[in-house]
Order: structure tokens, then C-alpha cells, then sequence
């Protein structure tokens, strides 16, 4: 009558911190940064089948919570995230997650998993999937402004994706470059560290700016950007805090993920309400042109949107059985009798009834 | 320099299904009731100060999946819960659900909990909680039309939290009954299997109804239900799904827990945008008067709501010391350099650095 021990459906599939990282190290990092594009790339050119909500956000005096939901119609995703700007001179992080998938058809978890580390591998994917269609051709260095979590992400994934060989890092704090060119000291990429913006700009096709400053910031102004040039703009990601002089902007043509979150986070909170954007997914489709000339400024307003979320850990799923790197945990109660929970619980104190205990 | 094994900041406690049995089961049912019932209480009494969402829920054909998220400024709260009707004759649940509580001040989570017993637990001490403020002094005998998985869950509320001593039992399932009638058989009650609604409702001064119909259904007409009864009406909670006559609506002063939420998914959907009820937290607070004589109707058209979960993981968070019922996952990143999340994954790697694997 009773099982035995938790029955195979009140298993979910969790993905720790620990198990996160042995995926990376066993699939190698810039493998997985390759094959994580395939995938948001697949999701972008189906963009028109997801349910597309604004994220849902809790505010408060020292930060946000947000819940990040998505479905093609098939499966379900959320993401739960945090910002918390004054996390990291506690020792904390500023941006934490997790995740869940879930089947539409039945509405049960299929994947838990950690999202800390899977963000910063899906926001550095993206980012250089977008390149791909945007930066100039043959672009060999990228400028990297902020050398924090997700500086030797986003190297590695455009020298896997887009085929940099050099990156030129600068950051207000000195150690977070030296950190930077630690890491990536054994990594096949030339990293350079710089004393200025200027500097770390000088020669690059491609601009990433990705700092931490909460207020309204200008990293670069106008006279700083030549034309031609690919800007990936990571950092302006919330109400109150961009990156870009808006002079820079208005010489730009923006790409953005979905406006109506976009308008409200990123650099083009600075713009009108109408002012002309490309989604990114209409290039990848090819409804829409994305590089136009050689001179052109191209700039990617980038906030991450849930799809990505989505796709990553479409990805991690399909990766739990290549590397095992996982364990289940007992999360759906599955009492024989679906109308008798009760009875399983009763069940369950009685020792003669056989139901161990599995976790 | 690196951890040796996750450090505490990186783990949550997890609530499993097994562990959340263990749980009831080492409190004892009746008393968790009413102990969750004081969590409860103490909510609804400061219901102006939480954050109150309508839940976001993604439709499908099959069912709905939805996130409930509300905070009190201090803790945030937020529920993943199914609804898929035609789960029951696949084998799955109808509802399954989980949770999560998180401090406001950094946005770490600090409880992850199954939530399919939780909410079956929560949502009968709600129903028990506000007739003891509702239902006629000394009722004693409750009528249960409806006997699936909630069943038991309310007998027993209304016994521990009202003094309820017997309850009739009937649904159109007579297999339904039987395991209601056989579960309750030891647990101090009277548990009477009835051949037909009118049966168990005679003698009652409460009335539950609780039947899993989708559509639109009425499972009490007018004519069944005389003067001076409490209804606390569970079934009809979401679009399309009702159970009583719009007769009886009429009758009755009608309390609910959220009204955006409730004249979307309640009883309360047959009635007018405008048509008044009462906020059942105003009734605890002394606002609004609860009965107001013996020969009124009450009637509590329940839906559930996000601040009835997060009363119940508060409770459960509060147990965790208590029983030691609960696992440490390795949720949360936590590198020895906030800003260093990518150096943290390489020395993961290097069996040198002395990180080990703890999950």
C-alpha cells in the first residue's frame, strides 16, 4: 500500500552550488558558454510563442526581490533574484538566485537549481551572442569597464562566441582588475590591465560596460566613443542607474531584449517613451537588419530578461544526465491515493507501515 | 584563502515532504493547527503592513501555475502552486506546491519548503481560525460536503480550534467518504458518512464545502440551507469554479480574505464588482463586526491567500530548531571574494585548493 520510500514523482532534480560548478569544470567553460548560446539563440527566434510578463518586483530601502516567470506553452520557468548594492561590503553577494522549471501539462518541478553562478554564465552569453550579429566584423578586442562578478564571463564568452583574443580591463578599484587578470591569466586571452577607461578603450571594437554604481553614473560620454564600435551595455540594469552619457545614445542604434522592461531599466530610461529600438530577437530572425555600416555605433542595452533564464536552465536540464551532477529531492508530496494526504502522513508515523525516511 | 566546504552563508534550510511529516507528525496535528493558527492570527492582525500582489498566474489548457509573493517589510514570502484538475486520474496531485522565506535586508533566502502539506495545513487552520470569529457560540457539529485531500485537515482544525466534535461526511464519491471516515476513526472526533448533502447538513451550525468541480457547480441551493449557519466555502477558488447558488450569497454577509482576489476567484465572482463584503483581518482588528446575530448567515468565501503561506513558513522556519527536521542545501554562492565568483569556480576545480564537495 504505503511506498516504501518517496515515490520517483515526488522527486525534483536540485542543482547546488557545488554541483553548478563541477557542471562547468566538467564540461569546460568555454564548451558551455558555446552550447548555452545555441540555446538562447534557439529561444530568441521563438520569442513570439512565450508568455512575456515585467518581472514582478519587491522594493525596499536596501534593495529588490524579483520573481522572473516565462513559458513557451510547454514548460514553465521563474527565476528568483535579488539586488542588493550594499550586500558586498557586508560579505554578502549583491545579486543572488535560484530557479525552477516546471511541466505546463501537470504543473510539476522538473528542475531546482541554483542560479547565482547560471546567471552570470547566461547574462556573459548573451551578450556575446548579440555581438555576434552586431560588432563589427572580425572584432579581436574588447574594452571591459567594471572588472566585478561577471568581468571574466563576459571575456570568455566573446572569445568563445565572437572569437576575441584580446580584452583590455579597467576598474575605479585597481584589485578588481588584478583579479581579473589573475583569473584569466591561463585562459588563452591576452588581458591587459589598464589605468583608464581611455586606455582600456583604446583599440577595441567592442565596449562592455558592466559596473556596480546604483545613481545615474556616466562610465562613458560622448566624446570617449569613436564610431564603429560595438557597446554592450550590462550595468544599467535598474530604475536610477545607467552607465552612458544619453549623447551616446542618440549617435547609437539600440538594440534591446523586450522595450517594456527595458525602458523602465536600462540606458533608454534616459530616452523618450517612443523613442526607436530593435529587439535583438528580430535580427536573430532576420525580420529586422542589425549592423548597417562600418561606422555605425551599435549599442546593446541589456538588462536580462527572463527567456535567458529560461534557456539556461533549459540547458542545465539536459546536462544532468551527461554529467550526474545533481541530486533529487523529495519536494511533491505522491501519497498512493492522490485525494489522501492525510493518510500518508499517517502512514508515515507509523513505523510499522514501512515508509522510511529519504532525506 | 578558500572554503573547505560551502560556508553557512551559502546554505538553506529545505523543508522535504518526508521532513514536513516529520514534523506534523513530532508536534502532533492538532496542536501545529493550533499554533499555526496564532501565525496566522498575528498576520491578518497587521494585514496593512504587508505587500499584496495578485498572484501571477501563467494559464494553460491543462491548469494554472501561479506565484503568490507578499512581504511584511522585514521577510519576504513567496509560493510556486499548481492547479491541474485532470492531474487526479493521471496519478499526480491536483495542487502541488513550495516556498520560500528571505530576509528583505539582503534578498537571501532563508527557507525553502514543500508546500503541498503546508498549504493543506494552512488553508484548514484559516477556515477554522475565522469561524471561531464567525460560526454560532458552542457549534459542535460540522457538515463536510466534499471529501478529498483537505478533508481531513479541516475536521481536524475545526476540532482544535473551535471545538468542533463531530463532523458528517459526504461526497459523491462514497470511496471518498470511507477514507475520511477511516482516517478520522482515532482521532477524537465523530466522523458520520452521510448519503447525501441535506443528511450531513442536518444538525450542523457550520457547514464546509470543499468538492474539486471545475466548472461553475452548485453544490448548495438555496432552499438546503437555513438560518443561523456558518459556510465556509473552500472549493470555489479560482475563475468559472463556484459551489454555492447565488441565492445563498444573498442571504449571507459575505467575509473574504482579499477582494481584488476574491471577486476574481471566489463564490463572490456570481455578484456585482461593487457588491459589499467584509475584510475578514478587519473583523480581528475590531473594525468590522464579525456575527451579528444567531439567525444571520455567515459565510467565508475562501480563496487562499499569500499571506495566510507566509504565516504558515514562518511557522514552519520557527519549527526548524524545535524538531531538526530539515537539510542544509548549498543554494547560495558565496565566494571568499564577493567579487570573485569566477575564481571560486576554478579553485573548485583544482583539487588543491582544498574545496570538497558537500552535496
Amino acid at each position: 500500500m504505503t511506498n516504501p520510500i518517496p515515490s520517483k514523482l515526488a522527486m525534483v532534480p536540485f542543482v547546488s552550488v557545488d554541483n553548478m560548478m563541477k557542471i562547468v569544470n566538467s564540461i569546460g567553460i568555454e564548451k558551455l558558454l558555446g552550447e548555452l548560446a545555441i540555446y538562447i539563440e534557439d529561444d530568441f527566434k521563438r520569442w513570439e510563442i512565450f508568455d512575456k510578463t515585467p518581472r514582478v518586483a519587491a522594493h525596499s530601502a536596501e534593495g529588490v526581490i524579483e520573481l522572473m516567470p516565462t513559458s513557451d506553452g510547454e514548460v514553465y520557468g521563474f527565476k528568483y533574484v535579488n539586488g542588493h548594492p550594499k550586500n558586498q561590503q557586508e560579505g554578502f553577494q549583491t545579486v543572488t538566485a535560484f530557479g525552477v522549471l516546471a511541466k505546463v501539462s501537470n504543473g510539476y518541478p522538473v528542475l531546482f537549481s541554483e542560479m547565482t553562478i547560471l546567471t552570470a554564465l547566461r547574462t556573459a552569453t548573451t551578450s556575446a551572442l548579440v555581438a555576434r550579429y552586431l560588432a563589427p566584423k572580425n572584432s579581436k578586442t574588447m574594452a571591459m569597464i567594471g572588472n566585478g562578478a561577471q568581468c571574466e564571463f563576459q571575456a570568455l564568452a566573446f572569445k568563445a562566441i565572437c572569437g576575441i583574443d584580446t580584452v583590455n580591463l579597467y576598474d575605479i578599484d585597481q584589485k578588481a582588475t588584478a583579479k581579473a587578470v589573475k583569473n584569466l591569466s591561463d585562459q588563452g586571452i591576452k588581458a591587459i590591465a589598464c589605468s583608464s577607461s581611455e586606455e582600456a578603450m583604446s583599440g577595441a571594437q567592442i565596449i562592455t560596460t558592466c559596473t556596480a554604481d546604483k545613481q545615474y553614473a556616466t562610465i562613458l560620454t560622448d566624446n570617449m566613443v569613436g564610431s564603429g564600435v560595438h557597446i554592450n551595455a550590462i550595468g544599467g540594469d535598474c530604475p536610477g542607474k545607467t552607465e552612458l552619457h544619453r549623447d551616446i545614445l542618440l549617435r547609437s542604434e539600440i538594440f534591446v531584449e523586450y522595450p517594456p522592461q527595458t525602458r523602465i531599466e536600462g540606458e533608454i530610461q534616459q530616452l523618450d517613451d517612443d523613442y526607436q529600438v530593435t529587439e535583438i530577437w528580430q535580427v536573430m530572425t532576420g525580420i529586422a537588419e542589425g549592423r548597417q555600416s562600418e561606422s555605425q555605433i551599435t549599442l546593446f542595452d541589456s538588462v536580462g530578461f527572463a527567456i535567458e533564464d529560461f534557456s539556461a536552465l533549459r540547458y542545465i536540464l539536459d546536462q544532468l544526465s551527461r554529467t550526474g551532477n545533481y541530486i533529487d529531492l523529495d519536494l511533491i508530496a505522491d501519497p498512493d491515493d492522490t485525494r489522501d494526504l492525510f493518510g500518508m502522513i499517517q502512514r508515515a508515523q507509523d513505523p510499522s507501515s514501512g515508509v522510511s525516511s529519504a532525506s
